[in-house]
């Protein structure tokens, strides 16, 4: 057998790729824009060839970590991409096995075997960056609904007359407390184009602490219904806003306690991968597709240390 | 191996019994109020007995579907009743095999195998009665979280700044919602006591047309929030409220259309179990203590026509 399987995060902007051994060695990274309509696939396809080709010889497995709707042995459909019931087999040339999984949940996955969820079979893995999207694992396994489109808490009405999301719902989380929005609704107020959400946490602006406030409130809402249907042993929050670290734990953490009256809040904790789950977690797929379904467990990789894709 | 097993719902106010037979026939039913405290156990203790005692013989098993927080071996906590870690065994005074579930997955446990969520493997089954708590049907099988917490849709927050709740948080479900609010929120505002839920609902009273708007406002905002996060296929809704029929079912189908931008509504189903729904699921619980995991799968009783416990 290989030594090493092919694995590729396939985000909105940018696909991170790698080539990961079985003991979780991250041999090569790797980056490339990703494309969009008929040059999607195949440039998946290409970059597939192009990371194998710096390895020992033919890959064990591939896996991929895909947007939108997606099986194990398809890609279903992804809006923001634009395929439609693309076949796992497509996104590769070589005669290798090929696993796919749903970004968010791929990157629940990584979390979950080798991250900061490893040994918890209850969770939420929370990213919070451009958008928000949850990865729920239950039972040990991420859990995707009845046909995949679970994990939209960044969609839920947490403010039921708030502001119209682009979504075209009413006060959804992610309108008031993803990373774009915390930027665009400070950069409204105060009329300054262009801040990032980093600057809003930092700012001692009232209008950014009014801002970031609300993000706040949003979360701990959002949390505190995640809690009370749910029961996680631990929310993981992850993604670039969870960089803010203590700016953003500390008052949402507060929030929900005061939220749950007759039960205990969950811990929040930081994820441990980084930009990194989504490749990883994708290399478990590689792995259980080439036959090894256990690889990750073992895996004592210093996962900050690992090399960054971006 | 005996015919039938013993089951018990035991809910907040009375135990719902019966002895059903392996091929699903409903052969005794009987209720008898709920005991509090020091008592409880021992009313449950020789409620079975007494139920054994109509059977042919000893029962093959033992079913009970207890509040709050329970395992298959222990009652663990539940604070209506006052118990605190009942092993299953102390239930029962015979040498039979026991097994206990929740009360609300176990009425959920019933509509999966045969109700209304019979082949469906992800769903909600939301009993909408003096209180409202949730059974998560997920992959097949009832989720109760990492403790056995979760489900308590109940008690999220869908007004943020809304009512306060007898639990202590504000703006839950539950406290618009329930049959119990209902009645109580119509009676504060028209100084009208004791009006029942059914007959705000039927009501042409503007301060009833008000309050029933209100609860089915905050039901319509807790489903659309179950399906984004969730994905189920079906939303089974039963208890008392759901025999309100259209003027339940069809407006908060509209408005959980509504609050739905990028996803289908999943549909609304009625449950088909009624008020036997606990003590089915406990006969289902029953015989899989007896070694009979598959019990019900077959039963294709007419569960409108069995006779009723309430």
């Amino acid at each position: 057998m290989s030594s090493y399987v092919v694995a590729l995060d396939v985000g909105g902007t940018s696909m991170k790729g790698g080539l990961v051994s079985e003991n979780g060695q991250v041999l090569v990274t790797d980056r490339r824009p990703t494309l969009r309509g008929d040059e999607a696939v195949g440039a998946v396809r290409e970059f597939v060839s192009d990371l194998a080709a710096r390895g020992d010889g033919p890959p064990a497995g591939v896996g991929l970590a895909v947007p939108g709707l997606v099986t194990a042995d398809s890609a279903i459909y992804a809006a923001n991409i634009g395929w439609r019931d693309v076949p796992a087999r497509s996104f590769v040339n070589m005669d290798v096995p090929v696993m796919l999984g749903h970004d968010v949940r791929t990157g629940g996955l990584a979390e979950s075997v080798l991250g900061a969820g490893r040994g918890i079979s209850d969770f939420l893995f929370l990213p919070i960056g451009t958008g928000i999207a949850g990865a729920m694992i239950l039972s040990g396994r991420p859990y995707g609904g009845a046909e995949g489109w679970g994990g939209e808490i960044g969609h839920i009405p947490v403010f039921p007359d708030g502001e119209p999301c682009a979504c075209g719902q009413l006060g959804c989380l992610e309108t008031y407390a993803s990373a774009a929005s915390v930027g665009r609704r400070y950069s409204e107020r105060s009329g300054i184009a262009g801040v990032k959400a980093e600057e809003v946490v930092a700012s001692d602006d009232p209008l950014a602490i009014e801002v970031w406030d609300e993000a706040v409130e949003a979360l701990s809402l959002a949390l505190a219904t995640y809690t009370l249907l749910l029961d996680p042993s631990v929310i993981v929050l992850g993604g670039g806003l969870a960089e803010a670290g203590p700016a953003l734990f500390d008052p949402v953490r507060t929030r929900l306690v005061k939220r749950l009256a007759f039960r205990e809040a969950p811990p929040l904790v930081a994820a441990a991968l980084g930009v990194n789950a989504g490749m990883l977690g994708a290399a478990l797929l590689g792995w259980r597709a080439a036959g090894v379904p256990g690889a990750g467990t073992g895996w004592t990789m210093d996962v900050r240390s690992a090399p960054a894709v971006s």
